[in-house]
């Protein structure tokens, strides 16, 4: 592991961790709240800009609006945590929403969440990046003017770091989180003191356009329909609340309350900011506009297609900062940063939450089994490429895109509040402390208000934005939910056909002798080892068997054998086609229909080699026998490697892989040996 | 094999034969004719045009030389043609040139004819398409006006035809062959009729431009460098001369004569053709230009890049049947196919010249096999791609690919012949009977001269097309050769690697004690089996082992053993992190190390689905901790297959794909079981 390359890698993200010294790693609500919060912290950065957008519609006195929807969103904020606070004390296991849903309301509603989820980690990569290349590009305009060719060249840098098996570093995750936050509220304390006391006039870089109102003098239900489309859009700064939910056993004991205060820290930081920026954009007369080129009047004419919207966030920075000062530039970064961090947790989260959901026999079993990288990569690369696609289709524009987002927050959390309602019921209905039982009617009460005002959100969500691109969310929700619904029923069939029967007896007849056959093309080192390794077994009846494709050759081959008193007799047949296979499996066949409850032992030697590109000029023809002699009833297939020099580097990469860590191990937490689940965090992060 | 959408397939094509029945195929000359000629055949319908067109550069006039440089092709096709019937009497096997040079004059020397077949194969899809879509795009504008996706297309379906493992038929080269050759015929006799008895004017479409010659009054060593230019592109007419010998071995008795006799037939016919085209051409006043566009004057303005110049042998079909009549269609359609079949004997010969060099070693091994699809199927398509790419670069056109073509083909000509002189001189200091010793000294002399003009013939194309695209076609020789040459370099390591030592002891240490371990996950009919057959096979040791990935089930497992009274004892893995293979791996190697001279034998229970999708849902596991075993010594890897039902579909493809005959049986003809290489045919058809 202490190779040069890896030099850099760990100057970035400090040394790679052993699995074994995972449990060390449990963090401080210090740690865990960069951890798990960069997501919602960081969603800050767009949404205030988005709610600004769609009010812009009907023109710029709509931005007096602007308070009350960030009230509302307040207000769902405070509803959302205080009802995450429940679901932490209540699965401290850090089961998440798919737990949640999938326990108190059955197997259709967990996997419900599971695909709004998965949806959820696509686009949280796809506006997190899009949001982070513009913010970047405020700073270096050059990012900008290549916004989609950025985006994608991220996610793909994304990707290889994660495909690489780079681990979640407390430390990585704090310091932009912090330098962003402490950013974000100089931001606002410095605005309101040079405006308030210093009675600054500060003006942001769009003050004086003006903006053409798509629908002008927009009243009564029109009006209220705006307002609805504009809060939905707000809304974005709740996506990734969930995710410390998921997140418990990672946390220092005691764990629920640890994480749960946590929790809290989040809600308050994401709304103080989320206000404070609509505040200081509304102070600053930023203007912003759906469609800039054509909305947004400088002198009385459009701006134009050249004009680019710079995000909210840096245009009160350069109001309250001055452009291009200091501050400015690290304000900027960050955000970037935290921005890419936020896309980063999705691709920790995308294969845990494929980790409990192939546990439950929804994604192919072998997802389950931690450190396998192979199917890790395979889910990473699935997430990249999804994501890349939306972001080229919507040529990275975060507005586009936010329309698809909120709908999957918004399902798994009506779904998780609903089961958790369920969840208290069912505990009610077994309690008789009434101290207890006074705790639960007041979850209950929380978790039920939470359930009704996200569901109500939701709706209002798809009524506004359903034509908008929430459909494409929708529309990959079920894709998913078909998917793993076809194969959870598959899975359920094999199990059904491999079922034992019950009793001492095995599989129908009995079998009563084992007749082996080694098979051997010519002489070598990993024949003798064969035909040694297949005397051990003491079958009942042993024999060598070369396949006639050369006579010349098999000449030789008999000569040698007998010269070197192998004392296993060797038969040849005949292949005048030149062909390995057929012969072979028409020889085991013939000796199954002689004595049908004989087992055939086919002993194959093989050699090893190192590469990839070696192993495709060796054994691909024992390859293509063992596939067909599986196809066989009555056979076992034995391979006897025999290792080359070249085959140790093959050894010490496998060696490696079996090192890896998969991404998201430090917000998995410790495994707990003994529990039902041992280690099951899901949900969207 | 009688499904309904064979039926298309089987008008078209006859029924497919079973391998077993290829020796009732063995062809008549009159059969052969048209499967080995119709790549040389086939190239009268451009060569005269190519010999033309580099003439024009010096204007009309020029074209009086055509007579000299068609003169000078036809004693090349004599000597070409009388070399190689010495060859087919020497080399009745159908060595081919790869056998002539590697046999006489040295592995390298084989190699390097290999490397320049290989890379003709991929010309002659590639010219032989071109050339066709122009053909058939004099009857249908829409082909030309599409050329280089009509090409592509023509590929791809060609490429399809022969992955289904479609079988060259005799009866299907036939039909079209003989149509082109009568066509031909027809057209010369009408046409020197027409003019020489009846004495009327019959004038090509082109009759009436001028060509602007790029270099007027050329003289001295520039026009005798533009004459050997017309003579090289002229020499395309020869290419596939040689395939005839490389298929004797598919000729009905006596198969040397017969052979040489179908070679002559196939150089008269050829060179009648090639003459009498440029003579009409000549006589009905056709002008081809390089660059049409440009140096044909229409009225004293060029033509414009609308223009599309139509291949000679349409022109002059036009100038004696008459533009769009019954015949001029027949001959265009049937000049089109011809072409297509002459490509798609290159589809035939290259995976057959695979399957020689493998068995050299050259290439991957399984290549050496008759009927292994898969290996069959990448060299078609390497062979297909690489063709499409070419056709794509030089967007079809046949004039610019033709500059690639000859230098493959007369490497291996002057090779091949100079092969011949060594194999003569070395039969003649044997060689006593002065009768034998007359006729030896004579097909000496005839290769010789062979030798000597083919190696002229290569320097002159050599030098003048060197610039003009001959380097490509030398770099694809040059990566062919190194690929080749480091194949074979490996193989010799691994051979020597694995050499057995002399004595009659195997390996080091002999393994004393057999140690089996029964790989369970959980109780199911593949386990119960699994656990029967290991119980057969009395090892010194047998133990289940289950990995502990979840308490839970473990304990399940563990009560379900006894309960059913399996007699083995299960031993429990406990894994923390969830992984399967490490600590699989671990115990090995710690039994290992306790008694050093046991070997391992790790059974493995397995299900076996039949669908590639089914596939990936199970047994990942079960793949990864087999591939990592291998790499483990004093292993045994037993895999114990349970067939689920859908495996029968699976089954049935294999056995499918089983009776599936590789392209090019035809050609190869009949295996004869006790010759040292039995069915040797390689080369180039």
């Amino acid at each position: 592991m202490s190779k040069l390359t890896d030099v850099p890698k760990r100057i970035l993200i400090g040394r790679a961790l052993r699995s074994d010294r995972l449990g060390e790693t449990l963090l401080s609500k210090r740690i865990a709240l960069p951890v798990f919060a960069s997501d919602p912290l960081s969603s800050v950065a767009y949404a205030p800009g988005e709610v600004l957008l769609v009010l812009s519609i009907a023109g710029a006195s709509a931005y007096a609006f602007s308070p009350w929807i960030a009230a509302a969103v307040v207000i769902l904020m405070f509803t959302v945590v205080a009802s995450y606070r429940q679901n932490v004390h209540a699965y401290p296991s850090g089961g998440g929403d798919y737990e949640v849903a999938q326990t108190n309301l059955g197997p259709r509603a967990g996997l419900g969440v599971a695909s709004a989820l998965l949806v959820d980690y696509v686009l949280t990569v796809a506006v997190s990046i899009s949001s982070g290349v513009e913010n970047l590009g405020s700073a270096i305009p050059f990012v900008v003017e290549h916004k989609t060719a950025s985006a994608v060249a991220i996610i793909v840098l994304l990707t290889l770091m994660n495909l690489r098996g780079v681990k979640e570093s407390g430390r990585l995750f704090a310091i932009p989180t912090y330098v962003f936050v402490t950013g974000v509220f100089a931001l606002i304390v410095w605005g309101a003191f040079r405006g308030l006391v210093l009675g600054d006039t500060m003006e942001a870089p769009t003050a004086d356009l003006e903006i053409q109102a798509e629908h002008q003098g927009l009243a009564g239900f029109a009006l209220f329909f705006l307002l609805l489309r504009a809060f939905s859009s707000g809304c974005a700064a709740l996506t990734g609340v969930e995710a410390i939910s998921n997140g418990v056993p990672a946390f220092r004991k005691p764990k629920s309350r640890n994480a749960a205060t946590t929790l809290a820290l989040m809600g308050g930081f994401a709304v103080t900011m989320f206000c404070g920026i609509i505040g200081l954009a509304l102070a600053t007369d930023v203007k912003m506009a759906e469609n800039p080129a054509h909305d947004l009047l400088r002198d009385g004419a459009p701006v134009g297609p050249e004009y680019t919207q710079e995000p909210v966030i840096s245009q009160v920075a350069a109001a309250v900062f001055g452009d291009g000062s200091f501050l400015f530039v690290v304000l900027a970064a960050a955000t970037a940063l935290v921005l890419f961090l936020a896309a980063n947790t999705a691709y920790n989260g995308f294969p845990l939450l494929g980790s409990i959901l192939a546990q439950d026999r929804y994604l192919p079993r072998q997802l389950h089994t931690r450190g396998d990288r192979l199917a890790f990569s395979n889910g990473i690369v699935l997430l990249a490429a999804a994501a890349a696609v939306l972001v080229y289709l919507y040529d990275a524009e975060v507005t586009r895109l936010i329309q698809l987002y909120i709908v999957g927050v918004f399902v798994s959390f009506t779904l998780s509040q609903t089961g958790m309602v369920r969840h208290w019921n069912r505990l009610l209905s077994t309690e008789g402390d009434p101290a207890a039982r006074r705790r639960m009617v007041r979850s209950r009460a929380i978790n039920s208000f939470g359930a009704f005002f996200t569901g109500l959100v939701l709706i209002v969500v798809l009524i506004t934005k359903f034509t908008h691109g929430a459909w494409v969310a929708l529309l990959g929700m079920a894709i998913f939910y078909v998917t793993m619904t076809a194969i959870r029923k598959h899975y359920d069939r094999v199990a059904e056909e491999l079922a034992a029967p019950e009793g001492p007896s095995e599989d129908s007849v009995r079998p009563a002798r084992v007749h082996s056959i080694v098979l051997v093309s010519k002489i070598h080192r990993p024949t003798l080892r064969a035909v040694a390794y297949a005397k051990l077994m003491r079958s009942d009846k042993l024999e060598a068997l070369s396949i006639n494709v050369d006579p010349t050759e098999t000449k030789a081959l008999t000569e040698d054998w007998e010269r070197r008193g192998l004392d296993v007799p060797l038969k040849i047949l005949d292949s005048p086609y030149r062909e390995i296979t057929r012969p072979v499996v028409e020889y085991v066949k013939s000796l199954r229909r002689e004595s049908p409850r004989d087992v055939i032992s086919v002993i194959i030697p093989e050699y090893v080699v190192g590469h990839w590109y070696e192993q495709l000029l060796h054994n691909q023809s024992a390859l293509r026998l063992k596939g067909r002699l599986l196809f066989t009833p009555g056979v076992m297939v034995t391979s006897v490697p025999y290792q080359l020099r070249s085959s140790e580097a093959a050894k010490q990469r496998a060696k490696k892989n079996l090192e890896w860590n998969a991404p998201g191990s430090v917000r998995r937490g410790l495994v707990e040996t003994g529990a039902k689940r041992p280690t099951p965090p899901n949900g969207k992060e």
